[in-house]
């Protein structure tokens, strides 16, 4: 007997059929003697069918008026799935977000939980129900509605199961867990049966979106295992939990990608003018993510400046730089014809020489490297578009990732 | 400068077009220098959608998910026009039930409004908002979500409107006001300009549902005054309000019809039965509304009864009383080819010859009467269906109700 939470996506109860399904795998982990609580998002479409209603009206709706909108989509999922589980015989209550006790700072739209007051979903689970919870919503402390940004309900999830010490946090997706690279980049990767907290967050943020970065960082910081696992199988899928057992074993533990990006350069930039701190300081400003940042030497007062954004931000990124640019001689190119792949694991740094592998790897394809980036746990390059791919695939290869005993 | 409460019903914002207009209507109130409480149903046919996607789910689903279901109607309503009105300039916020401080009781489909707690409308209206309140829903003491039924939205506004004590209660629906009679059967009925509250009530609740029975009693008990309007144009319409005035010159102020209903015969009902007691007992147990109650003696030991029901109500009256029958020897009669039709006035019980007109002008055009109920201000007749819009056209001519100067 233990506390379960389960997670499920969009897809999950898109349609009365899946959300029968999502009922039968949710009584199934009652049945077996736990408390349930499973918290759900909107039904597939749902959200962009309200934001299209929002926009019909309005070109700028408010912040405020968009989450009351938009929090009726999971209002909707958890309610309908609590009559499927009504069906099955056992007792169960649906929860909005306020009335679970998410509560979130300010910031409509995009808000963080702040904290989990759980006193309601604890009594009606000590009442013997099984307890559902809208995902990606939450309430301020002056009683407004909230949402957390895509991909919300991951975290809602990760801090139900925080605040309830729970056994587990499932995640159930549409994919049957974490691989060693995308199976439909390369064929023979791998399912990872177990990988750490930094490991999944550099996987997450890489583009292999199973799980909401925010998420993974929520369940380091409380310590939740995680298990992400299909919604439409009984595979075993992955668990995400401390990596300390597998560190010293493991080197590569996978490659991720993605093809989202662009890359800026700026050359010869006066050095007088702390580029750094004004380019990066104005595209924040703008709400810009910079990433893979390189600063070189170019001449004796000036530098040659390069980094990426995401390729949707490239517009508003080179006109910001462009009014600093002013009457400078300086010069701003842009590429959207890159993508970044890395290798990402653990182990990798006590094992040096790892970087070197996977140049040599990229080498030997006759692929040039744009940008190199590294951090403790990984190596990210910068390659061209059309050849990203093969990068993954020459990586895969290098680090024998689809070998079952590596 | 007034506090002014508009409610708009669900056709009133169907579609973006829709919900324009009506932003246009509430700021031009906030512009003529009024704080403005907007009361919102959902959207069009959204409610009988949400049921539809519930009832695929479960053939029997809870009573508070369904609930939990159907407030979502309105959040997606009170959002969207919130949004238009933002884009006309004026400050605005939207509301839900639980939001607004509508208090009701435990009943979920079908919860009365217990109090509203309009602190928060209050602090939102000083901050020189416009505010917005879902109608139809509200939140029990243990903060879940009730809806008050069909039609609650009104009830919602005129709640809304005695907490504020508001100037004016304005209900803006699909037809201009309360006339004389229904126009689809007289052609020259007349619009009110004004009518008492037992007026408006006779009316309303004997099928003329422009404003919700219960809404009615709510504005007479706190003396909140009506404004029965036309969303599409901008004609007069009809207050409701308090009759001191009018009694006196008024006896008749318009013919009432309901084709809904059915009637009932038990024939030789031994005494010792106490049938009233018994029969309507057992049909109040099934939520079976009875009207129009004749009894009369027919045999030493025996009586008739004879009474009304909603005619969709008739198979299951029909059966209840048949488990009472047993094996006893009286007789059981139904007739659903009748209806029902009353003349409603405030002046009526000091105008004893009124009833007699109504006779005479039915006998007049040979409508036959089958059952005779009065009350202090109303006389109903229950008379074949297929006469009876003759029978409404025979008394609006008797007590010339088309003449602008009764």
């Amino acid at each position: 007997m233990g506390i379960v939470v389960q997670k499920y996506g969009g897809t999950s109860v898109a349609g009365p059929e899946r959300i029968k399904n999502v009922a039968q795998r949710v009584c199934r982990a009652a049945e077996a003697g736990n408390q349930v609580v499973v918290v759900v998002s909107a039904q597939g479409d749902t959200t962009d069918r309200l934001l299209d209603m929002a926009y019909t009206i309005s070109p700028d709706p408010p912040k405020r008026e968009l989450d009351m909108l938009l929090a009726t989509g999971e209002q909707i999922s958890i309610s309908l799935l609590a009559m499927a589980i009504d069906t099955l015989g056992h007792k169960v209550i649906s929860l909005t977000g306020a009335q679970g006790g998410i509560l979130t700072d300010e910031r409509h739209t995009k808000a963080k939980i702040r904290e989990v007051n759980a006193e309601r979903i604890v009594a009606e689970l000590e009442r013997g129900c099984i307890v559902i919870v809208a995902g990606f919503q939450g309430i301020t402390p002056s009683n407004d509605i909230t949402t957390l940004g895509r991909g919300g309900s991951d975290t809602t999830a990760v801090a139900v199961a925080a605040a309830l010490k729970a056994d587990i946090c499932e995640i159930y997706t549409d994919v049957s867990g974490v691989y060693t690279a995308d199976p439909r980049i390369v064929a023979d990767a791998r399912l990872l049966p177990k990988v750490g907290y930094d490991e999944m967050l550099e996987l997450a943020s890489l583009g292999a979106l199973i799980l909401q970065p925010r998420a993974v960082e929520v369940a380091a910081i409380y310590g939740v295992p995680l298990h992400v696992r299909s919604s439409f199988s009984d595979s075993p899928g992955t668990i995400v939990r401390e990596v300390k057992d597998m560190e010293k074993v493991v080197s590569v533990t996978g490659v991720a990608s993605d093809d989202n990006c662009a890359q800026i350069v700026l050359l010869g930039v006066p050095r007088h003018l702390n580029a750094l701190q004004l380019v990066f300081g104005m595209l924040a400003e703008d709400g810009i993510n910079v990433d893979m940042i390189v600063k070189a030497q170019s001449g004796p007062n000036t530098d040659n400046l390069s980094f990426t954004v995401q390729r949707n931000d490239l517009k508003a990124a080179l006109s910001a730089i462009k009014q600093l640019q002013g009457a400078d001689e300086w010069k701003i190119l842009a590429n959207e014809d890159v993508a970044k792949v890395s290798i990402v694991g653990a182990g990798m740094m006590t094992n040096p020489g790892v970087a070197a592998e996977m140049f040599d790897a990229l080498a030997n394809e006759g692929i040039p490297v744009e940008l190199v980036t590294t951090s403790e746990i990984k190596v990210s390059c910068l390659v061209p578009r059309d050849l990203y791919k093969a990068a993954v695939a020459a990586c895969h290869r290098r680090f024998c990732l689809s070998d079952t005993n590596s």
